[in-house]
């Protein structure tokens, strides 16, 4: 990996951007703490000194590789937004997306670290954008409720076991398995959405 | 602490388990690597040195909470099968109990960090333990949809969805809150057992 002459010129982004994917990659798989910048290196088939270029540490790494999770978050609530046809449909679009992203390098390092790894000035942001993420479901679900789509219910406990299953997919996931990221949440609908409780015989 | 004349003796046994709880909360509360045997003897206001007298190693103190854990599964997977009335009666009993042992000292260390934190041959043990748990609680649904308490469905998605949500209840649950445990795990089950669809209008 040779340094491109302009730093922010498009060469030095392209690179930037492999340098935060092999990081995330390492942080997931081998956990924030016990990966140094010597594995994202091996990673990428480069020295430590030419990642220095590209990076200037271990959290800022992190960092930044949470950012670009939150911004497909992001995408992917503006798309639920625009073509969601009520709230159950909107939920359902948005937690398909959700374990896509999490499956994917910057979600998966997103879901498997924890921001407390990280010093608490570069914290805030990734703490608002979590936020942000966990209001717009609790919102979708409200808006479910006044639209008739879902059934009356605890909007927060629905919330946490719908954000808590999805969470578990990257743990146990693999592209060779016959479900995608976006099936197994198909599969957590189809449970949720008639319930455990054998239909109840008319009188 | 003073050390106690017999080891294995009473007194011995029971300065191990103060010793083992004040691991299994450091452990839980600062994670595992960030935890240090210094922050266990701050826990109990103890010097290094008495601490060493009681345990052998970080990995040992982690390895010892979470086979304490899984005794605390154990008796309750006895209570559930001695107890329980059908298969949905014993999933439900089974997560009320799983609950609160997740949420205090053995338990919250056990879901809180991971085995992968141990060499290899420490992990055995509770490995085959939590398959265990697995296997019974996958039993639990097929004997429900057996004996029609449960309505049939993947078994496997299921079980997942429970222990995901439970496994959250210990990151924001708090004994000064409105609700037990148990009492989440309640609210899980009743928004599962109706289901979150609108009830559709008899033709």
């Amino acid at each position: 990996m040779r340094a491109p002459r302009k730093e922010n010129g498009p060469k030095f982004l392209d690179k930037r951007m492999e340098v935060l994917r092999a990081a995330a990659r390492v942080f997931a798989r081998r956990g924030f703490h016990r990966a140094s910048l010597g594995d994202v290196a091996d990673e990428l088939q480069v020295t430590p000194a030419a990642l220095y270029y590209y990076a200037k540490s271990k959290d800022e790494l992190l960092q930044s590789c949470g950012l670009l999770a939150l911004e497909e978050l992001s995408e992917a609530l503006t798309t639920v937004r625009r073509k969601g046809q009520n709230g159950l449909d909107r939920l359902h679009m948005f937690f398909r997306f959700y374990a896509r992203i999490i499956c994917d390098d910057f979600g998966r390092c997103f879901v498997m670290t924890s921001v407390d790894d990280l010093p608490g000035a570069m914290q805030h942001d990734l703490i608002d954008g979590r936020q942000r993420v966990d209001r717009e479901v609790q919102s979708m679900i409200r808006e479910g409720i006044a639209d008739g789509s879902i059934q009356p219910c605890d909007t927060r406990f629905l919330s946490e076991m719908l954000f808590a299953a999805t969470h578990r997919i990257p743990h146990w996931w693999s592209p060779k398995g016959p479900l995608s990221p976006a099936q197994v949440v198909d599969e957590y609908f189809q449970i949720l959405m008639g319930g455990i409780a054998p239909a109840r015989e008319e009188p």
